[in-house]
């Protein structure tokens, strides 16, 4: 059962990691030196809990205390019970959820251990983006891609708008982050998957084709890559690719000037060429 | 040649099409009044006005003048140039792209033209989201949809967070708007188009299995229709489809409760098996 305290001093030392969320560079140095993560709003808290993740404490509004109250009733943490302007003195923001937790993140797998088993996977290099990777998330999920694999500098599934954008679909599907750039493909190769590299450039095999042809080779592993929103993938991973592939674009959009879709578009009919 | 206005005054009559932008409410009204809508950023200018949509006026900072020397020379519209801190007090936030133009919106076709030559074309039920009204328009355009016809509700693609987002995509596919909600539908089947229904509802036929048969029964007009963010397609529509068709999800994803994909990601799922 947990321990409600009942706060309304936004400095209190207790609420530490609930402070400045919309505050980027703050929030990213916070969560990494204690290893935390925010989940925001009933949903995502009950998925957060239910994958197992440990909650360090509760911030709420009251009126969450009651929908909230099986959660609760199953933890040790604090539940730290404030009213609505408190909680947006210290979050920043006016928090239309009403609900954060402070969850502790758990050790990632090896993108070794990762690959075990694995037959569809996607590879994404250095999105900048928090929204991005949680659609991207979300898509991979929902569509049944088997696990995703993060380049070193690519952006935090468990940021506090990665984790909301993606409904709490960021717990739902496995992922690992590589630890070296230059070598992080080599391991992909090593488990046999037959590496694809999403680009814009019309002249790259249609991806179906591609896919297509995967299939008749018997590649069961197939590793789907997908680069950050202004630069697409780096040449070196182009390079390193076993092919390039493209999603076909109209030549009319094209002289139009149209001639890209954006990352998370891109992401979802990959991600359903991929399992069809 | 436009004629070069410097001003300095946030209250200037002159400038009231470009107040408050991020007054939802205040710009719906006013737009709609003046039959104006709102290009950001130079790209998006060229856009426009390379469309042939015709310049009420610009509003930009001295920077933005010279790379949009070519653009400002065929234009009789004045063109008032301020400060940033002119610009922010007038738009109400600060314009990192610097440029602004006011342009005069074009009659929109009537549904029975926009679908004459037409063979694949989305159709949108009441879409909240400007962002996401944009995105789709994005998708449909870089993947050739021949035309989107909106639902009498549906946010306006003219908007300026539509335009952004779409990234001047919304200027490059035509478009039209029902206007009753109620027979909206006859006209489509009208002109031969059978109606498919994307629905989350995964014991609707597979997209792609209903475009194949689709496909085998010469049924060379294809309508998409897809609904708002929340709820979908109203059940009015849905019954009216020739057929619903889903998406299929990962049934292991279903079982952790990711249940659907959002609104973009299905569009560019169902634009790009549409077209292929």
């Amino acid at each position: 059962m947990a321990r409600f305290v009942t706060v309304s001093d936004p400095a209190d030392p207790r609420l530490a990691d609930y402070v400045r969320l919309r505050d980027v560079n703050l929030r990213k140095s916070l969560e990494a030196e204690h290893g935390l993560f925010i989940a925001e709003g009933e949903k995502v808290i009950r998925r957060a809990v239910g994958t197992g993740y440990p909650a360090r404490s509760f911030l709420m509004a009251e009126r969450w205390v009651e929908p909230l109250a099986d959660v609760l009733e199953r933890t040790d943490a604090p539940v730290y019970v404030a009213d609505d302007a408190t909680v947006e003195a210290i979050a920043g923001f006016p928090v239309h959820r009403g609900a954060l937790a402070s969850m502790r993140r758990l050790p990632l797998p090896a993108v070794a251990d990762l690959l075990t088993g694995a037959r569809r996977v996607l590879v994404l290099e250095d999105l900048v983006d928090h929204a991005n990777v949680g659609s991207i998330f979300r898509c991979a999920a929902a569509l049944g891609v088997d696990a995703v694999v993060l380049s070193p500098r690519c952006a935090d599934p468990l940021y506090r708008r990665s984790v909301k954008v993606s409904m709490g679909a960021v717990f739902a599907i496995p992922y690992a982050r590589m630890t070296s750039w230059r070598d992080g493909l080599a391991e992909l190769r090593a488990a046999g998957f037959t590496l694809l590299a999403l680009t814009p450039d019309q002249s790259a095999v249609p991806l179906d084709k591609a896919l297509s042809a995967a299939a008749r080779h018997r590649a069961d592993r197939v590793a789907l890559m997908l680069g950050s929103e202004g630069d697409g993938l780096s040449s070196r991973w182009l390079d390193e690719a076993d092919q390039p592939v493209c999603i076909p674009m109209s030549p009319a959009a094209m002289d139009n000037g149209v001639d890209s879709l954006n990352v998370v578009a891109a992401a979802a009919i990959a991600c359903h060429a991929l399992m069809r």
